[in-house]
């Protein structure tokens, strides 16, 4: 039996096996290097992108590698974009997401998705072919979102949300690139919980604590590290019932804390981006209950051991960024509650 | 009404946090040096120790810095104890197990032991208060095993399990090390399931794939890395259903053999100690299934990403070395189990 040599297009993999250059047959997430090109297969989508939203780990880290220095932050980006054909920064690990207008959707493109359309990627910039062609030009080598001109490639597994019309597009590119923590904590949470939230201030713990509320957590611990933060959440009203001060790098001094705001928790979800922070997590838990890491920071070896040494029976999940219907579930939440969108609309410059 | 102060001993942490002398306020393992007096407070119990098992990497390291030198090892392993109350390596930060004979137990000890018993500690000598008093003279200075006298001091929430009767204390020794594995992996598997076990031939997969088909797995899939491996598996026919042989770095052709060998699972175990599994078991798993993580290459960044750039809806579990009653579980699925024991004797050395 003779089998015909496969066409480029025939081989079109849906989770986009045949755009990884190197090193070959990985997924392209773990790809070195991905192939940019325009062209699309059948079940593929081009996007003309607009805009960048790096991902927070990402950011500081070319931030402090830099010393904020933007003209060198702009070049940095664009030579991992270049070298990589994705923006996925080699020290973190970490991309991000973009924003575009759907340009060409090939005929078997399962994603539902039609020629100017606006979209977010709901999949990371880790795994997205990427090919910048102003040379971020218009980017002020300061902020997270990164304005630009440039294609990137969807495939057929990849996820891609329409944007909203009633909100503004940072805001709605915010929301969305937090989405999977208040989908995974809503289902986690259950009616006449205690949860903590770490984090509460920032995107991902505010809509944290919002859907553990609407899960029906009886009560609501934020934490965050600073007075600032602290303030913050007082002028949000009703988003957390108790506020805690404290550094959540310290395990017992953070345990102590919570335990005077009303916890340990039934589910403690971690949403700050520092390392360290497990430990804390662990004994703030109560035993049987369940911590979410949403941090990239969290390690597998502080994990495990930590909850170990604690004795610590509690279940431990990885925060998975992909929830069915994460992003719709993460904009209502913001649009349901004005303390969210409130403290969103601080850290979002339109 | 009016309370007493409280004696120190009424304030011993469950957590050993009164034992912690510098520096003050942190956890027992983050500590530099625990105080390991003999005195036990009601909560605590005292171990007459024979043994050490210094853990891997610590006793590579020493035999690399003096040259494999017996008595500058043994002077040198005498030095931390003496100095910081505990058996953690300074340049590893690493520990150790370690076995012994419950002396005294306090009248709080929440753990259960009785004087007399023959015991292993499962949290590590890096937090658990230590003071040998035979200079280690019987210790040829080169093994791991360090015979001693001395005692040792467990907390309220330490962990330790009677040393089993009909049992050599190495097999013994050899389930307790890998015992959090199995009892997770019996939690999460619900009858009818199919279940993956990445690395099945080895100490903590073999367990899982017997804790998956007690747990009422209707179909279990061994995977392993070499054909060595898959015949060590059929040599120990009916520990499980299908053997694939793949490398699990490899996402693609990981899930593809799964998927022929009766996958996608509904539980995947990850049990190999190997970089870059994450997306090779979140990919052989079913849409609303489970991945459990009990390797400590796991990385955060690579999982949770890599979920959502595959759409992949799974559930994500970091493996927990504790989860109650997992010694006695692991023992007695060993004992239960012939395959099991039999791959147990095959790696342990008498």
């Amino acid at each position: 039996m003779t089998t015909p040599l496969p066409t480029p297009a025939q081989v079109a993999s849906p989770l986009g096996l045949h755009r990884v250059l190197d090193p070959p047959g990985v997924l392209p997430q773990a790809a070195w290097r991905l192939d940019p090109s325009p062209v699309i297969a059948p079940n593929e989508v081009r996007v003309r992108v607009d805009r960048l939203n790096l991902d927070a780990a990402s950011h500081r880290q070319l931030h402090e590698t830099y010393a904020g220095d933007p003209d060198k932050i702009r070049a940095a980006v664009l030579e991992i974009i270049t070298t990589r054909g994705k923006m996925q920064n080699p020290v973190t690990g970490s991309g991000g997401m973009l924003t575009g207008t759907v340009e060409e959707v090939g005929p078997d493109s399962p994603l539902g998705l039609k020629p100017g359309q606006r979209i977010a990627t709901l999949v990371s910039l880790t795994l997205t072919p990427l090919q910048i062609t102003d040379g971020l030009a218009a980017w002020d080598g300061q902020s997270e979102q990164v304005p630009c001109d440039g294609h990137a490639i969807l495939f057929a597994r990849s996820i891609a949300a329409v944007l909203p019309e009633d909100l503004p597009v940072p805001l709605a590119l915010a929301v969305m690139d937090v989405c999977g923590a208040p989908a995974l904590t809503s289902r986690v949470v259950k009616k006449g919980n205690i949860a903590a939230i770490i984090g509460a201030a920032g995107k991902s713990g505010s809509l944290s604590a919002a859907a553990a509320r609407g899960a029906g957590a009886f009560w609501v611990i934020g934490v965050v590290p600073t007075e600032t933060e602290a303030t913050l959440l007082r002028e949000h009203k009703g988003l957390v019932d108790e506020i805690v001060i404290a550094d959540a790098r310290d395990p017992v001094g953070l345990a102590e804390k919570v335990e005077q705001a009303g916890g340990p928790a039934d589910v403690t979800v971690v949403c700050v981006d520092a390392t360290g922070c497990e430990g804390g997590a662990i004994l703030s838990t109560k035993q049987g209950g369940t911590v979410i890491f949403f941090s990239m920071a969290t390690s597998f070896s502080a994990a495990a051991p930590g909850a170990a040494g604690l004795a610590a029976d509690v279940t431990m999940l990885v925060g998975n960024g992909y929830v069915p219907g994460h992003a719709e579930f993460a904009l209502d939440l913001l649009r349901a509650t004005p303390q969210v969108r409130g403290l969103f609309e601080k850290r979002v410059r339109p």
